[in-house]
């Protein structure tokens, strides 16, 4: 079987083992020509295969026609769909960044439809600012005079997503600096670029994740940036408007975990029932699971219960304020993390702010709490019994207690998950609620021991 | 007295009802001489409290050099606090729109702290796309050459924040079009602006929202947007990264909200402690009155659990489950209504879903209520007496009505707070907890009263 068969073969037995057995060994003007007796849609599969370095040989060796027909196969449905079959091992140590002027050209070449087809078999990961940038900008070179450049932005300006900044790049695609246009249409029509460059540019990485992006146009107050590849070479640029939607998207992801759920990846209205359910039920099991220690609690008290019925009625009060305070410590904290407000180091100072903020609001709801069971026993609404002091004291301390724990857990969990590499939204209201319900059923019958013991315990 | 004596001493008094007094009898003329008169700062605070249209007319009174010294004067700190510091009500009826060529040239006279200071006191409501403006962008007029527009960008585009469009305003200021700078740079020299437009435009209104510009700039992909007053007249740009920090702060407001307290004005590390600790407790305490009738529903309960203590060893994990449910309902519905994926009349259909998912979700935890009790029990590891399998059923059914209720509870309550034009957010985790915890509490006793009668109660 000649080997163009069997490399088809391969491709459509998604036999990616027997593939990395073959392409190394080949040489790229062997590629080259291998892709040419390849039957479309498979050129642009066993292209995508290669590594970086030999791609772009390869690519080099190919009629222009063949190079033009590769990349417009990289938006094909198909295509991605069978790249995307690739599983996550191979893909690592196969689908490396494509060369850059190939990408550059594709992306240029591609519709935005194709273009969201292809972002996907880019190599870009998943939330990287490869996958946000559109290739319509202009560059140009710094031995262009301002009049050629005005002849290039009237040329392809109008396909520009915006013309507020011009890029200049080296005769490698380097990006060396960004003029702002005003630059340009205030300088004299003779003088070469080269003359207004200071050299001092702003630019992302297409491998940067998104959300990392955000603070970068906050701070620099652009409308857009440039994206380069790790060698510099600009391959397209990121507008503060797609930044709109990745802000949006984060901070919905980062809600959705806070209510205690796994993040759904559509909106509420388009994602499938089932699949919602699913998303929800892995996490409710999960704290129901965390949550059924407090039965484990209650059983060990079980004795103490029915000595004092009365402690039994206090129980939902109490652990749902240590879960409230929780959950209060818990947003704050995550939120000021994704704003980049604190960062890891600050974990003392917070803790410092939580240790007095839990103390002082305890206090504030123990002796709510306190007033309530002396008013309600005084005013005949209830009693409480002989020692109803006693078990308003008890409410009284364990009340500081809790809310004081739910605090300082709330606002430390994010910190550990943080350090620990996780994310921080993960310690949702219910997740710390959860946490602070068993160890306050715990704070609070240990206080009752010690305050009722030889009166009603 | 003379009158300019009487009117710095009703300011410096803060009379304001003095001044409502004598200020309607004089006639712009009259007031232009009087602001003269009157000490620099004071001028500045007369101005503004004018009607409009008094003051645009006294404006043109003026001599050059006092119109600059009153639109400087609007940026200093002691005019803004004095204005500030008119009372609601008066405010309303004094501090009208600025008339807008006055504010037009105030805008680009200030800097963009005084800017800042200024903004407060142009009438235009906190949150309001007034606020966000700033006047750098290009406006041209129609009869103008595109050479002319080319001078002009030369000559003002330097400051302008973005040049990606320019605008077209009628000799008024009216804004009547907007064209591409590509547009313009496409053009032969000699054409007049009027022949490229086509009076098709997109703008916002200074006293729109900011939270609703943010739809915008998502449908409109565009860098800025022309900021104009309900008569058309052109005052500012807003451009999209200055939106970038609406939509953070928006989505901060919401998490805090979600999170069970009143959202902060600064960020964390910047929040003074004490008014952390006020802006917290706040909720706390309504969340903990709220759960006070928790106490009152085990009162109610207090001979069941007399009879029955192994029931209040479960009442934990039973009413955490509906929170947790519920909280996670609340958050989806409230997250897809801020992105404007909800709207009020879609309740039905979340109805509809979250019955099912409520149903599924209950069964789930339910089963899992019960093989617990089941495998504990027959393992030896924990007596639940010789009705064990009676208190399992109950357990079961608990959960399915309580999931159920707390996930439709906390799907509609959104719905409920929007109908009535309250934020949806403020359905926050704790507060559908808190409400779930009390009626979870009564559906648990009466499954367990009508499985359990003749037996354990």
């Amino acid at each position: 079987m000649p080997i163009t068969n069997k490399i088809s073969e391969a491709i459509h037995h998604r036999n990616w083992k027997e593939l990395k057995g073959v392409v190394p060994f080949l040489e790229p003007s062997e590629l080259a020509g291998l892709i040419l007796d390849l039957p479309n849609g498979d050129q642009a599969v066993l292209f995508r295969l290669l590594p970086e370095a030999v791609a772009a040989q390869t690519f080099s060796y190919l009629d222009h026609d063949v190079q033009q027909s590769l990349m417009a196969q990289l938006g094909q449905r198909e295509v991605a769909q069978l790249l995307n079959g690739v599983s996550p091992d191979d893909r690592t140590a196969f689908l490396e960044e494509l060369p850059a002027p190939v990408l550059q050209r594709t992306l240029q070449l591609l519709t935005d439809d194709e273009r969201a087809v292809a972002s996907t078999l880019l190599g870009y990961p998943e939330h990287s600012i490869g996958r946000k940038m559109t290739p319509y900008y202009v560059a140009v070179q710094p031995d262009w005079t301002v009049s050629q450049v005005l002849t290039h932005i009237r040329r392809v300006g109008k396909k520009s997503e915006t013309i507020t900044h011009i890029y200049v790049i080296d005769s490698e695609g380097r990006l060396i600096d960004d003029l702002g246009i005003a630059q340009i249409l205030f300088a004299v029509e003779e003088v070469t670029i080269e003359f207004l460059m200071d050299r001092q540019y702003v630019s992302l990485r297409v491998t940067d994740r998104q959300e990392d992006a955000i603070a970068q146009f906050k701070r620099y107050d652009r409308a857009a940036l440039p994206v380069t590849t790790d060698d510099d070479i600009l391959v397209g640029i990121v507008t503060a408007d797609d930044i709109l939607d990745v802000i949006e998207q984060a901070d919905t992801e980062d809600i959705q975990k806070f209510g205690g759920m796994e993040s759904l990846d559509l909106p509420y209205t388009k994602t499938p029932l089932l699949q919602m359910v699913r998303k929800r039920a892995s996490w409710l099991i999960i704290l129901f699971i965390g949550e059924m220690l407090t039965a484990t609690a209650m059983g060990y008290f079980e004795d103490e219960i029915a000595k004092a019925v009365v402690l039994a009625l206090f129980v939902p009060l109490i652990i749902s304020s240590g879960g409230n305070s929780g959950s209060q410590a818990a947003t704050l904290i995550i939120r000021a993390m994704a704003l980049k407000e604190l960062t890891l180091g600050d974990w003392w100072g917070v803790m410092r702010k939580e240790l007095f903020s839990g103390f002082l609001l305890g206090t504030v709801l123990g002796s709510i709490g306190l007033l309530r069971i002396t008013i309600w026993q005084n005013l005949g609404w209830y009693d409480y019994g002989i020692h109803w002091l006693l078990v308003a004291f008890t409410v009284f301390f364990s009340l500081i207690g809790i809310v004081l724990w739910g605090t300082i857990s709330g606002s430390m969990i994010p910190f550990v998950l943080r350090r620990f590499r996780l994310d921080p939204a993960t310690s949702s209201a219910p997740f710390v609620a959860t946490l602070v319900d068993v160890t306050g059923l715990v704070i609070y019958f240990s206080v009752a021991s010690i305050l009722l013991r030889g009166t009603l315990l």
